[in-house]
């Protein structure tokens, strides 16, 4: 199945990822969380009458009920990132619409009663906006978008009140972490309205060297200024990185990399927490020129969760997952 | 150059090595720490003569003053064990005898006149004893050699009195050590006359799972019977630690010992003490069936030491070193 890893990424030596999340409710329900049973249906029934209507033909959503998709699949859309782990936690009676090569999500029934995703590799952020907007576009046109004229949409968090757009991007920093930078980078990115986060792993404990970067603001703030803004912010931390891989010492980043690499090869057992930092090295070494083999990494690293894994292996336990994982690697590496 | 680590090795899976060593002096001579310069090269002369008489000319041996030989060849000699710490920091005035495949070396002027030793791979006490026998037999007819006939030979250190015999055998004890018997093991050959230390490594850390038992007693007891019985308990030490490595998990074991290849395949940079760390897993993966390349792991262990590699590399720092021994190593495995 294709999917947003599987693409090219503009910039993807550094950006991973980028998401656009936009939070909507419709007028006449309460938010999700205080709903009854009919109420669910009755705003599932009328976001999938309108996906499925003319006007949304082009975009070849589908509306799937979570009722119908296998519990280890929920999961594996979490690991997917195309769902949040509130939403597969308790899927009762929520809805899920996706694009073909999911690059497109829209959870029914989460904390709002509509959160457009969309997600593409790499560095995208205009992309991503302009497919949003167009569903977002859509979505008003057929239906009772609840919006106020000075607060701006109307979210069950306040955090979202306004625009509820999170517009995020996920950065490898194996370098600007090893310098010991990612703090002053937190504190100087909050200043602006941002926050940074490791996106594996806990706290700010970042496995793979994985960052995921977000806006903030949403009142008071329109979403093309939004989107800019983490634009501009980017375009600075993706520099910077780069510059830093560039002056790396070669012989000892060639050994880092070549020895993760050559563990991916060769392990037998291989647990989530390994996988991930070992995949975050070997980015490092695609990117420096040091490992010069045509691996996706980033695929490798989200078909290696435990779910995804199942999704080909079946049910397992976790040592049995760890052996089935060492495999899947091995495979994909050739 | 072929070398004893270059052949087949009887019980090679976990003998890696056999020496017999005789020390051998010569009547009218004081000993080696006692003599002065032209004693030492009178004793020079007269054991070169010997050496390339007829009636060695069978054993094709090689007298070479070490005055000729360079200082990294002197240090590599140590590393191939064909001769002693002691003898290779001061060679001044000093021979060795070697075969060309140097299973065979004399050692002139250590701390005894003669210091017949011959290194076999694996277990082969008898044959490496009946070599050795067969020069100290064609020594002793052409040279006044120092006996006692209540004492028997006469030696410079009161340990080598007697027979002047020293047996060796070096194992890789790989799940002995794991399962932490290396310690009881000490203990019970300790009372039977033997001794059990580390091959590398300091004290009673053995890099490499590598440990090398030989006879403490030299009076009282005949050269054969002192050879019996170090093939005794070698034959002991063999048949447990094969027994263990039979019931080892499979999947562990294989996921260490591949990713000890993998890494020896991989790293750029490569410490002599990671080295034989990794050899010596790689080791136990040929053992146990999961590494089914063909691979010679003590040559590699050899040929990684700091002065082997300098004999091909020229010299060199340590850095230095460690980025030649990672490329001698992948070359080496293909």
């Amino acid at each position: 199945m294709s999917c947003w890893y599987n693409n090219h990424a503009p910039c993807g030596d550094i950006a991973v990822s980028t998401r656009i999340r936009l939070a909507r409710n419709i007028n006449g329900f309460p938010f999700p969380a205080r709903m009854s049973d009919e109420q669910r249906l009755e705003v599932n029934r009328k976001i999938k009458q309108v996906i499925e209507s003319e006007n949304f033909a082009p975009l070849s959503l589908k509306y799937i009920d979570m009722k119908d998709v296998p519990v280890n699949e929920r999961f594996s859309m979490l690991e997917r990132h195309i769902a949040s782990r509130e939403f597969v936690l308790n899927s009762d009676n929520k809805a899920i619409v996706l694009s073909e090569d999911e690059t497109v999500s829209i959870m029914i029934g989460e904390e709002d009663h509509i959160r457009i995703q969309v997600i593409l590799p790499g560095f995208q952020l205009e992309k991503a906006y302009e497919i949003a907007d167009e569903i977002d576009n859509l979505l008003c046109k057929s239906l009772d978008i609840a919006f106020d004229d000075t607060l701006g949409f109307i979210t069950e968090c306040p955090t979202n009140l306004g625009t509820g757009l999170r517009a995020s991007v996920m950065f490898h920093l194996p370098v600007s972490e090893s310098r010991g930078e990612i703090l002053a980078l937190t504190k100087s990115v909050n200043k602006v309205g941002f926050t940074i986060r490791g996106m594996y792993g806990e706290g700010s404990d970042a496995a793979g060297s994985l960052y995921q970067i977000s806006n903030q603001i949403t009142l008071g703030i329109s979403e093309k200024n939004a989107v800019d803004n983490l634009r501009v912010i980017s375009e600075q931390l993706i520099s910077k990185e780069r510059q830093l891989q560039k002056n790396l010492n070669l012989i000892k980043t060639e050994d880092l990399c070549m020895r993760a690499l050559g563990t991916l090869k060769y392990a037998r057992i291989l647990s989530s927490a390994e996988l991930i930092k070992l995949i975050g090295r070997v980015k490092l070494g695609i990117n420096t020129g040091v490992i010069k083999d045509d691996i996706n990494p980033i695929k490798i690293l989200i078909e290696g969760q435990p779910y995804m894994l199942m999704k080909t292996y079946g049910n397992m336990t976790e040592d049995e997952r760890d052996i089935s994982r060492a495999e899947m690697v091995r495979n994909a590496l050739g």
